[in-house]
Order: structure tokens, then C-alpha cells, then sequence
């Protein structure tokens, strides 16, 4: 236990997280200092870029065969994430029912950010995981999205909305691929799989990936910092359930990933990149997509409770966390 | 001929032509990925910047008066490029004589992405180039654009259109030496020559040329794939002519550049660099240009013709077949 | 005395000046090349940022007590620098007071770019420095933006101009603390002190720095450059005294430096430092503060003089010419 905690600690004084308090606590100080929206954009990209062509290149080598295990459990995470908070947070006092549905559905997607961040952190910490789980982000961000959207729809219609008709999931699923968070990662896993980007990555997406990801660390926590005021203004609910979930999902996806651990020899690494992704919820995709597709559940509420909370927690104390149950955990 | 044919494979299989069949493959798909259009401009700048910082500092080197021929290969295939499209491509039916002028003013013109394209993979094939060739840009692009704008302006003049009067080239000259291409790249060039940057080529330019030329294929693909709906709406003739100039041109070059090689030993990699550039076509600098220069053209026809299919073509054939052609020439 | 000259010499071939000059000489030619306001500002906070984290990695390592007379030495000059501009500037022929104070407080106020240009100059030519010196930089810069509104805001209310009340010195204070240039190295600083950043400083911040200064001295060449034309509009007396200005602040500073080596050993580089942030005149915060805190003076006037020729002549001439004069120091 006195092992764990210290492993824990030691995480809690990485860069990655330290940038994250940086750009909490200077918006909170009201500083101007402001990252500008293209290069949010292009950091975005390059970091799931990279992220893509270090699995794309990964499942070149590997063994497809095992893949499709953590797959299949990706998939689960994402639609159960949904429907714990259909029949939890949905049923809090003072709690719309759409804008439940959204938040589970933004749990449930994944964070490119949080997955970007426990990466470097496993290398740091010397914890292996299969190159290729990188890959499992969409398998787990479709479902969800397309959940949500779809259980926010049928309770809609059947509580006299008559403006939401049929649900539809393809254009769900396709507006989801089509996104520019999931088109990068995609685009970066078939560049790596079907060319040998081998010099550009070792010259330029390898070396830079921990400098513009310590940049997102900042713009993230700012902009935390920045939806706390929204987030006061939704039920506390929202705030409570922000904190708890992320653990409860990641413990979920600890435990499913020791399963197929069990079963295939799945590495406690990608059991700790599978928890993350679930304690994970969607900054950049998401959203839109469910701005779009449950128009009327309230973004304060559940891009609040993501972006103030969930993230933060996510990934300043899940990763350090999870990183810390694989180190002491029997080998 | 089967070991060309070899070469010419494993050309293609090069991480630059990757990432543009990637941008094609995403923006044939829908999706919402876009690189900011600052990144774009910065990236432009960049390579254009260390492609001129190489060649400056080559010059910095090297006998001045070996440029004297492949300059002057270089302005005629600027000057020739144009008139072969006044004599054929507007000859065709169903074509105006100013669209197909500017057409060849486009074609003529340099495309920068294209440049920095070739030089890489020759460095990968290990066919050597003199470095100052990227000098020669300058020498095709201007005499392109003047050529079609002059032969547009008197051919308009000439039936009746009284808006264009006396045609002036100093103001067509200046503006293009003002362009932010040219500028980029000259100022590169002086840099290289005239101080010594070596500490921040080392550290920056070089490492990251890659990588940021990997980003700009990217958007060139997704450019080539967005203007193919452009190109549709006009005469088959240009898509015709976008796929088969970029080989006369490169031909005519390369038959060139191996006269230069016989009378002055010009290396087979600035045949192949002086081929590339002329099967180019300008995706920065020349549309602005010609737009302002040949009003009456339709931007559809030339700049349509150009992106989607010349680039693609100069990049993903041109390339792999000059230098395929260059590694079986007799040493 | 040449050995001096040759020093002096060598320092103006340096490729960050030659950047600056590269950048002035495309503006003059009217050339449309222009680096877009995004990455202008991301490179900004990629420059202060660095510095601020090599500042907080050396304090982490130091004896803070060496810090309090440089510091204190900094307050004074940033106050007495405005106060020169009140009794020199502000007396001459058809010189308003209000935007002789303005200027003062502009040269007194410290620019990040300037900052950033002197340290690896320092390195290259091997003179060594305290690497908490970048801590220098709030020291100097906030004092002056006060001094300059309060010395203003008093003459302003003793001469009938009823709009200005009583000055408040605490929010001039905060709005200095909270602009983006001073927030980045306060970031960086604390980042450096308080986390371990040193694997993100040694593949990024590190590395990219010198490339990204580049960047920044050609920007800052094209603005001197266009900012010529509105110093032109005001009195000559403007661009006169932004001439002299850095070097008799740089020669104070530099004085007062010595007097700190003779009392603690303060470096001989960190003497130039300090000469050069006294020379130095603000670019980025101190501008938007004084047009906020004196609203009557004419930008043109202090903007103009200090973009057009007081950096410049900080970059291309204090700082070889103060690294000269620590280079024949004797040790």
C-alpha cells in the first residue's frame, strides 16, 4: 500500500501533469495569455497524427488476432458507460433526462488529450503495453456517441418531442468517423500500416509529440478553469457525478482488461490504456457530434462537467492511478 | 526495364506520396479534417525558408558559373511551357484562348511543395543534385507568368477586348518577386549566403523539414480532392492535358538537363530537379497572380486543372519516374 | 580597442541579426510575405515559455539570495528610465509630455524577443551568465508601465485633463502580471521550479528554440519596417532619442552591474543581461497597457520609435556591443 502511494505520488509530479495545473491556475488568475484556436487545432492534429501512425506502425508487426478481445471490450465500455448514467445521473432530483444521456455519452466517447497523456506517462513509468491499443479509441468512441444519441431520442419521442422522428445511426456513426479527431488517428494508423513513415515519425512527430502535448496540457487546463463558471450554473449533481465517474469507468475497464489479461496475456499496460480511455471523456469530437444529435439536452451541463471536471480527473489522478495498480500488481 | 520498373515501385511506396494519397483518401470521404489555413501559410513559409537556406549556403560554396546554363534551361522552359499551351490546348474545342493561356502560365510556374518533394526523395534514392538547384525556381516561374499574362493580354487586345490595354512586365515581374513564395525562398537564399545560419539550420530547419513537408502533402491531397468538383464543371480538355503536360514538360526538361550534363557535367539529380519543376505547376504564388493579370480566365478551368490533377501527377508519377530514369542512366 | 572592433564585428554576423535584417529588408520591398498573427503569438509564448522554464530549472538549483540586488537593480531602472524620458524627451520642441512618458515607459518595459536574442548570442560566444536572469525581466518591466501612468496620469490631472482621476498603481499591476508575455514566463518559471520538465525542455523547448527566434527576428524586422512610415508622421525627435535611448539605459545598466559583480560576484554576462533589458524596449505587453493607462498619448509617437528603431538598434547593436565589452573585461 505505502508502495502504491508513493508510485502515485511520483506520478503526480510529471510534466504532463504539471502543465495541466499551469494552465489551471493562470486562467483562474485571470491572465490573458491565450493559445490561438489554429494552433489548438494543429496540435490536436499532429498529437493523434502521431498517435495513429505509432499503432498503424505498431499493427504492421503485430498480431491482428489480438486485437480483437480488448476490441470487443471497448465497444461494451462505450455503450454501458452510456446507460449507467441513463439510470444513475438521469434519475438525480432536478436532472433532465437528455442532458444525462449526453453526458454519459461524452464519458463514454474518448479523450485524444487524456490518451495522448498516458502514453509517455507508461514509457516514463516502464510499464509495456501492446503499440497498437492507441487503436481501440474509436471502438470505444463510436458506440458511445451513437448510444446516447439514440436512447436520448427514444425517450425523447416517447415523452411527446415530436421533433426528434426516427433515430438514425448510420449518419451517427458516419458524422463520427467523418470528425476530425477520429479522421486523424484513422489517417495516422493507415499511413502507418500501408507506408513507412518510419523517417518522418523518428524526425518530427516522435521527437516534438511531448512538447505540443505539454502545450495541450495548458490550453486544457485553462479552459477547464474557464467552464467551472458554466458548470456553477447546472445542478451540483453534474459536479458530483464528473468526479465519480471517471473512477468507475476505469475500474470497469481495469477489470474487463484483466480479464482478456487472463484469457490472451492482454499486457497490465494496455489494461491501464483501456481504463484510461474509459475514465476518459471526449474534448474535441464529441461535442459537435452531440450538439448535433440531442439539440435538446444543455451543453453547460455535460461539456461543463467533462471539461471542468472529468478531464482534470481523468488525467491528474486516473492515469497516475491505474499507472500505479499495474506497477504492484504480480508480474 | 524490369529494374526501373522496380524503382518506380518503391517511389511510390515513399511516406511523401503517402501522406498526399492520404489527404485525397480523407477529403474523398467527407471528413471535417482541416489543417487552420495560418499552419498552412507557416508551413508554405517554412519550406520555402529552408529550401532557400540549403541552396544559399550550397552557393556560399560552389563556382557561381555552373547556375549560367540550367538558369537559362530554365527561363526557356518557363517561356515554352506557356506557348505550348497557346498552340495546343487552346486550340481544342470548346476552349477559350485566355483559360488555356492562363492554364499554361500555371503549369509553367513553380509549384514550392512540389520542389520540396523531389529533393528529399533524392536524397533517400542517393542520387546526387547540385544543391544550389533550387536557385533555379525563380529563373521558370517569373518568365511562366509573364509569357502567359503578355500572350493572353495581346491575343485579348488583338479580338476586341478593349479592357485590356498595353501590357506592362515590370509590374507582372515585381509582383512576382513580391509574392510570399518567392519571397520566402529568396530570402532563404540571401540568408544562406550572406550570414551564417548553420546553428538554427542544424537545429531546425533540417530536422523538421519532413515532418512539416508530410503535413503540407497532406493538405495538398485534400486540395487536390476539394478542386476535382471545380474541374468537372468544365471542358474534359483540361483534365486531359492537367495528366499528360506534367510528363511533356518534365521530358523536355530532363532532354535538356542531360545537354547541360554533356556540356558541363550537370548532375543527373538536377536533371531530375530541373524535370520536376517543370512538371510542376503553381499552387501558391501563380493563381493570385494570373487572377489579377488575366481577369477574364476562369480561375475553374486553370487553377482546377493544376491542383487536381497536375500536382497530384508531378508529385506521384513525376517524381518516381525522373528519378527511376536518373538511377539506370549510365554513371 | 580592435580587439573589441573585431569582436563587435563578429557578433553582427550572427544569424539572429541577420534574420532582423532579412525581415526588414522584405518589408522594404514590398514584399506581401507576412507570418500570420496565430503563429506570431504562438511563437511568442514558445519563446517566453522556454525562457521562463530555463529560468525556473536554474532557480531550482540556486541561491536565491543571489537574485535580491540584481532584482532590486532592475525596479530602479525600469523607474528611472521613465523618469529620463520625463526630463530630457519631454522638454524638447514640440514634444507633448504625455507622449514623452509613453515612451519613456516603452523603453523601460522589457521585450521578450530582445530577451530571447541575447541568451544563445552569449552562448555562442562563451560568456557565461546566471540562467536565473530571465527572472529579471517582471523586475524591470512592471515598475516602468507604473511609473510611466503615474507620471502621466499626475501631470495630465495638475494641466486641466479632468478625465483622469486618481491612479490606482494595484490594477496596472495585475494588468501587467495577467498580459500573455508576462504570464508565459511567470509560467514557465514556476513550471521550472515547482515540476520536473526537463524530458518535454530537452526534445522540444530546447531544441526549437533558436528556430523559432528566427522566426521571431524576421516578424520583428517586417514590423520595424512598416512602423517606419508612422514614425515618420511624428516629431524627428522620436526617432532620435529611440537611437541613444538603449544605449545610454544599457550603459546604466551595465554600470550597475559591475557595481553587483564587485559586491557578490554578479557575472559579467549577467551584466549584459541586465544591459540588454534596460536597452530593450517592450513589444508585446507594454503596449497595450499604455494605451489602456494613457489614453491621451499617440501610439504612433511611442510605438513607432520603439518598434521602428529601438529594438533594432537593441538587437543589431547593444547586444554585440555590450557581449564585446564583457569579452574584454578582464576576468
Amino acid at each position: 500500500m505505502s508502495d502504491f502511494l508513493e508510485l502515485f505520488i511520483k506520478q503526480l509530479q510529471s510534466p504532463t501533469l504539471g502543465f495541466l495545473i499551469g494552465g489551471i491556475v493562470v486562467a483562474s488568475f485571470g491572465s490573458q495569455l491565450a493559445i490561438p484556436d489554429s494552433i489548438y487545432r494543429f496540435i490536436t492534429f499532429f498529437l493523434l497524427l502521431k498517435i495513429g501512425l505509432t499503432g498503424g506502425i505498431a499493427i504492421r508487426k503485430s498480431n491482428l488476432a489480438e486485437i480483437f478481445l480488448p476490441a470487443l471490450a471497448a465497444i461494451f465500455l462505450g455503450i454501458i458507460i452510456v446507460l449507467i448514467a441513463r439510470y444513475t445521473l438521469a434519475k438525480l432530483p432536478g436532472i433532465k433526462v437528455a442532458d444525462a444521456v449526453a453526458t454519459g455519452g461524452l464519458f463514454g466517447a474518448v479523450s485524444g488529450s487524456t490518451l495522448a497523456a498516458v502514453l509517455p506517462q507508461l514509457d516514463t513509468a516502464g510499464v509495456g503495453y501492446e503499440p497498437w491499443t492507441a487503436a481501440l479509441y474509436p471502438f470505444m468512441d463510436i458506440p458511445a456517441l451513437v448510444t446516447a444519441i439514440v436512447v436520448a431520442s427514444v425517450y425523447l419521442s416517447n415523452h411527446g418531442d415530436k421533433s426528434s422522428g426516427k433515430v438514425e445511426i448510420w449518419p451517427i456513426v458516419k458524422e463520427s468517423l467523418q470528425s476530425s479527431a477520429v479522421t486523424a488517428l484513422l489517417l495516422g494508423l493507415a499511413l502507418g500500416i500501408f507506408t513507412k513513415p518510419e523517417p518522418v515519425y523518428e524526425t518530427f512527430f516522435n521527437p516534438l509529440f511531448r512538447g505540443f502535448l505539454s502545450v495541450m496540457m495548458i490550453i486544457m487546463g485553462m479552459e477547464a478553469a474557464q467552464r467551472m463558471n458554466e458548470l456553477r450554473k447546472v445542478a451540483q449533481w453534474y459536479a458530483v457525478y464528473a468526479f465519480i465517474a471517471p473512477f468507475v469507468h476505469g475500474f470497469l475497464a481495469f477489470g474487463l482488461g484483466l480479464v482478456i489479461h487472463q484469457l490472451t496475456g492482454f499486457s497490465y499496460g494496455g489494461c491501464v490504456v483501456l481504463a484510461v480511455i474509459a475514465a476518459s471523456s471526449s474534448d474535441i469530437s464529441g461535442p459537435p457530434t452531440l450538439r448535433a444529435g440531442i439539440p435538446s439536452a444543455n451543453p453547460s451541463a455535460y461539456i461543463g462537467a467533462s471539461t471542468a471536471i472529468g478531464t482534470p480527473v481523468a488525467i491528474a489522478l486516473c492515469i497516475p492511478l491505474f499507472i500505479g495498480i499495474a506497477e504492484i500488481l504480480p508480474k
